[in-house]
C-alpha cells in the first residue's frame, strides 16, 4: 500500500482530539474547460483547482483530495463528492470562502465534517450519471452538456436494449482495460427517456470502469438509430471484447449527478468491503 | 421614411411571381459572446452572423434581416423571430445549410415562407422574456444564463409587487429615454416563481423599451431582499423618472423566449396599427 492510499485510509477523528479531521466536500463543475478531475502536470484540472483553493484559504502547504468519481476531460458533475483530511477542524465560513476563490466553473455545494469511517471513494455504494442527447432542435445554451444528434433516435428500442445489460457482469467489452484491474461491475440502472427533443440516459452502477458509461451510451445509440438490433449491446457484453463497431460517445454529454453512501453506521464496513474487492 | 424601413415594409409576394419572397426565420442563441443582436462595426453580433450565413449559403451580395426583439449584449434567446426578403424562394435544405455554417452559439429552429403581411417586428403582438436568478446552490452549467444572488429572496413579496405594475403605463421610470420615442407600454404579465433555488421572472409586454425588463427585475429584486417595500416598484413607475436607487440587472440572466403573432388574417392590420403607434 502506497503513502497515497494510506492517506485515503486514515480514519476521521472527531474535532478537538488532535488528529486529522476528515471533511466531506460536495461540488459541481462545468467540465468543458478542464482536463478532467485528476491532477496532471501542466493541465487545468478540477482536483488541482480545489486543492489550490483549500491551500490558499486554509494556508496549508498541500492537501490531498479523494474523489468518488474520477471524471474524464469534458465530463461535468452536479453531484460530485470528495473528502479531505485537514490538520484541524475547518472554519465555519469555509464553503463561502472556497467559493470566493474558486473559478466560476467549479462551485461547492456543501462542506461538512465527515461521519466516522467515511471515505468518498471507498464508502460509495453507487454512482449515477446522466448522458444528454438532443435529436431535434438544439438549444445553444445547453450545447456544453448536451450532445446534438442529427437523426431521430428510437428511444423505446434503446430502453429495451438497455434492460438486457442490467446486473453484475464482466463489462470488459465496454471498458478500457487496465492491467490487473477487474472489469466486473454491477449495473443497477440504465434508462433511456425522452422529453421532447431531449433524450436522457441515466446510468447507475456500484462503480464504473474508464469510459464505460460513454461506451454503453454509444451501443444504445447505435440501436436507437437502427444501425444495430436491440439484442446487439447484450451480445457485445457477452463477447467480453471491445467491438470494433462500438462507439465511445463524446465526453460533453455526460454529467455525474449523484453518489450514494450507506447510512453512517455502515460506512466503515462498506469501505473495507470495497477495498477488499478492488485494490 | 428611410430605405431600410421601406425594405421592412415590402409585402411578401407568393413564390413564382417574380417579386421578393419574405422568409420567417426562428432562432435561438447563447448571447454570452455577442455584442447583442444589432449589427455594429467591428463587433460580433447575432444579426451580422445570420446575415453573413445567408449571403454565403444563398450567394447573395447582401441581405437585411428584421428582428422581433433587439436583444442587448449578453442577452440570450430561445424564441427569437426574424424575417428577410429574398429575391427568390429559398431552397428546401436552407435550415440545415444555414445551421451548417453558423457558429455553435446560434441555432436556427425553423425557416418558413412568411404569410402575406407578416413583419417579424411590426406584426408581433407581444414579446415574452424570462429572467433567471439562483439564490441558493449555483449550478456552474447554468452560469451563462442565470444570475447568482448571494442572499435568499422573498419571491411572494416580489410577485405581489409585480402585480401592481400590470397594464398600460408610461414606463419612463424603467427605460433609457430616447428622443422622440414613446415609453408607453402594455405590461401583460410579470410573474415571479420559485423552483428550488431557481427564481424565474416571466415578463410579457406588447413591446419593451431599452433595458426595461432588467430595470423591472432590478426593482422586484430590491423588494425580494427586503431593501424596499412591496409598493415601491409601483411608486417608482408613477414617478415617471428613473429612481437613482433603481438597479438594471446584468444581461446574462435574461432570455427572450417567445414572440406572439396574430392569426395570418390579422397580420397586415396589426403591422399597420403598430407602425402608426410607434414610428
Amino acid at each position: 500500500m502506497t503513502g497515497v492510499d494510506e492517506t485515503q485510509d486514515g480514519p476521521a477523528l472527531p474535532p478537538g482530539e488532535g488528529g486529522p479531521v476528515r471533511v466531506r466536500i460536495d461540488l459541481a463543475y462545468d467540465g468543458t474547460d478542464f482536463s478532467g478531475w485528476a491532477r496532471q502536470p501542466g493541465r487545468r484540472t478540477v482536483q488541482a483547482e480545489l486543492e489550490a483553493a483549500l491551500c490558499r484559504v486554509l494556508r496549508l502547504p498541500s492537501v490531498m483530495i479523494t474523489v468518488a468519481g474520477r471524471t474524464d476531460a469534458g465530463v461535468h458533475a452536479t453531484g460530485q463528492v470528495t473528502h479531505v483530511d485537514l490538520p484541524e477542524p475547518p472554519p465555519d465560513a469555509l464553503l463561502r470562502r472556497l467559493n470566493g476563490v474558486l473559478p466560476a466553473d467549479v462551485r461547492l455545494r456543501a462542506v461538512s465534517l465527515a461521519p466516522p469511517g467515511f471515505d468518498a471513494r471507498f464508502s460509495a455504494l453507487a454512482r449515477r450519471y446522466v448522458y444528454r442527447i438532443c435529436d431535434g432542435i438544439e438549444d445553444p445554451l445547453r450545447r456544453r452538456d448536451t450532445l446534438w444528434w442529427p437523426r431521430r433516435l428510437d428511444v423505446p428500442a434503446m430502453q429495451c436494449a438497455a434492460q438486457q445489460l442490467l446486473g453484475e457482469h464482466d463489462f470488459a467489452a465496454y471498458c478500457k482495460r487496465r492491467e490487473g484491474a477487474t472489469t466486473i461491475r454491477r449495473l443497477l440502472r440504465l434508462d433511456a427517456t425522452r422529453d421532447g427533443d431531449l433524450i436522457e440516459l441515466t446510468v447507475e452502477a456500484d462503480a464504473f470502469c474508464h469510459s464505460m458509461v460513454r461506451a454503453l451510451v454509444g451501443a444504445l445509440t447505435a440501436v436507437g438509430e437502427g444501425r444495430r438490433p436491440v439484442d446487439w449491446p447484450a451480445a457485445v457484453l457477452g463477447g467480453r471484447q471491445r467491438d470494433p463497431g462500438g462507439r465511445v460517445m463524446p465526453a460533453h454529454g455526460l454529467t455525474l449527478v449523484e453518489v450514494t453512501y450507506p447510512s453512517d453506521a455502515e460506512l466503515a464496513a462498506r469501505a473495507t468491503e470495497t477495498r477488499r474487492l478492488r485494490v
